[in-house]
């Protein structure tokens, strides 16, 4: 493709920066010099993470460009949510196949959006021409010693699963065509919502700090996120498939695809996390506080391993210090190759 | 293009983490989770920079990998030098059309080398399938309050440059084959590797807190960038053509394409920097420690715009509060569309 001219370069730095100059203000020297700088609070840590979103691999070609731009941002907040961490700004590097004024407007103001509702600045940027892709590194700021890890899982911890995982792995599904009967109009429309607009759960994973013993998001889907916390914490877990969440737009669905898509569908951006038992009060209540369905789903034990069950999660012995699971079948977990879906979007 | 499986992902993130995991440490939560954390030190600020390679844009295809690696990183760390921040951390978003083991083990290594070199520790990352693009974010730290910014020039500042420029365009018209007569096989080796092996001036960033008034690091061609303080600034400055650097390569040239390569030529990653006269002893020192040349090159004045000359860059008024220019000839600024060069490589 032609390479853009350097005068369309600026234009759509100018228009970036126009448009984020009414934003969030945390640089104490802003976009414009060889680099922002940023003041660190006394007594916060600053957590990074870094994302790029490549067209076919990461989105459809369908998604409009201001759902995309939310999605961009709200990828890289949610690894911020994961470790408990307040947004404060963030560094975009846009790769554009053209410059079409109409697409950059809708783009920039879904980012832009998302930016303002977490308060975090866009501090740096970079164009460059070539196939459409969008890079952020995102920084937030963390008490000391206050993030949350995927190392901290302890044996008896509960383990919980924010939202209503699923959703974006079916909306994919029926962009393949894959799906007999399809989705009627409102459906799809709802589910493609939640894959092309996901919401990043920042101030559940602030809520958590303290709380949660280990957390990390589902980008990849649920077992693949949580095998990272029980490898990390070198524990295993028991997992209730009759536990788990289930969207209205997924409890039609055949038993086998609704679990395909809850356990294994990915791009969900929920939080996994686990908490003493002597915490679930307190979860219950965030998660009500924050209008946001915290499903128990299972509990960390010390055999390493994922363990499948059909049952009731808690049985006889369920209490404070950790419970059995009770009246349970074992569910073998076709779901082992987790990666077999990553990257499928 | 076929997009890479999941397998050759983890094999490159495994083996960035591997190859890094003898570095520099800083993070208090290193690469492998959501997110990495640093520590910010006491009364350290936080300067944040972004920019991406993309082949044939910012390199030509015959770079080597090792080279590539250096430079790509190489060129975020002038933006650092740039504001007299002390490298700390950055994140790599690595987009490889193939996986090419041998590729990848040298630019892991030209990458890793720099980054040891200035204690700067690769903290996050990202691979996708695409065509070769590297999109790095840096970290530094600078005291609060000294960070080195575009918009302090004074009138009556000594302007100045780091090292010679101009060696890197010259290169780059090598590559292009418009050289008559073409150059000798050394000095093309010398120039190349000051095109696709940069310097970055990060000891003397560091060295010009407190005594520079501004700075910027020369990326798209010494009089563009210097533009950039002088509008910053509100200032204007002369310039004059017979105290610029000559880089023994350049000497031998058509004076048209050394003043070329030396003012418009970019890709230099040398620093363009002002400092009051009264520290101009200061300044010389510091070079003189550094190893690197310092050529004072013109002053700043009130008067907007930027005037070039042929002559003496000191007069009789010469001192510690500014001189004159003397027994100096105007020179037309063919120059002024500096843009012209910018991205030719």
């Amino acid at each position: 493709m032609p390479p853009m001219s350097l005068g369309e370069f600026d234009l759509i730095e100018r228009y970036f920066w126009r448009a984020a100059s009414q934003g969030p203000r945390h640089a104490v020297v802003g976009n414009g010099d060889d680099c922002a700088v940023l003041a660190p609070r006394p007594g916060m840590h600053m957590a990074v993470s870094t994302d790029t979103l490549v067209e076919g691999r990461h989105f459809l070609s369908t998604v409009s460009p201001r759902r995309l731009g939310h999605k961009a941002l709200a990828v890289n907040l949610s690894d911020l949510a994961a470790c408990g961490a307040t947004p404060v700004a963030f560094t975009l590097a846009l790769t554009l196949p053209r410059v079409d004024e109409a697409w950059l407007a809708g783009f920039a103001q879904g980012l832009l959006d998302i930016a303002d509702e977490h308060g975090c600045e866009l501090i740096g940027g970079d164009t460059t021409s070539g196939p459409l892709a969008i890079g952020i590194t995102v920084m937030g700021e963390v008490p000391a010693g206050q993030a949350l890890l995927r190392s901290g899982a302890q044996v008896g911890d509960d383990l919980w699963v924010s939202g209503l995982p699923g959703e974006a792995r079916l909306a994919l599904e029926a962009f393949r065509g894959s799906l007999q009967p399809g989705l009627l109009g409102e459906a799809f429309e709802a589910v493609r919502l939640a894959m092309e607009c996901p919401t990043p759960r920042v101030a559940l994973g602030q809520g958590l700090r303290g709380v949660a013993t280990a957390a990390i998001d589902v980008s990849d889907g649920l077992l693949g996120d949580l095998g990272h916390i029980l490898r990390r914490s070198r524990v295993g877990a028991s997992l209730v498939l009759d536990a788990l969440p289930v969207s209205p737009h997924l409890a039609g669905l055949p038993q086998a695809l609704r679990h395909d898509c809850i356990l294994a569908g990915g791009d969900d951006y929920e939080l996994v996390f686990t908490t003493p038992p002597v915490q679930r009060a307190h979860v219950q209540a965030l998660g009500a506080s924050l209008g946001l369905v915290l499903s128990r789903i299972g509990q960390i034990e010390a055999e390493p391993g994922l363990r499948l069950w059909h049952g009731a999660l808690d049985g006889a012995n369920d209490g404070p210090n950790g419970g059995d699971l009770a009246a349970r079948t074992a569910v073998p977990n076709r779901w082992t190759s987790f990666d077999h879906f990553k990257g499928a979007a």
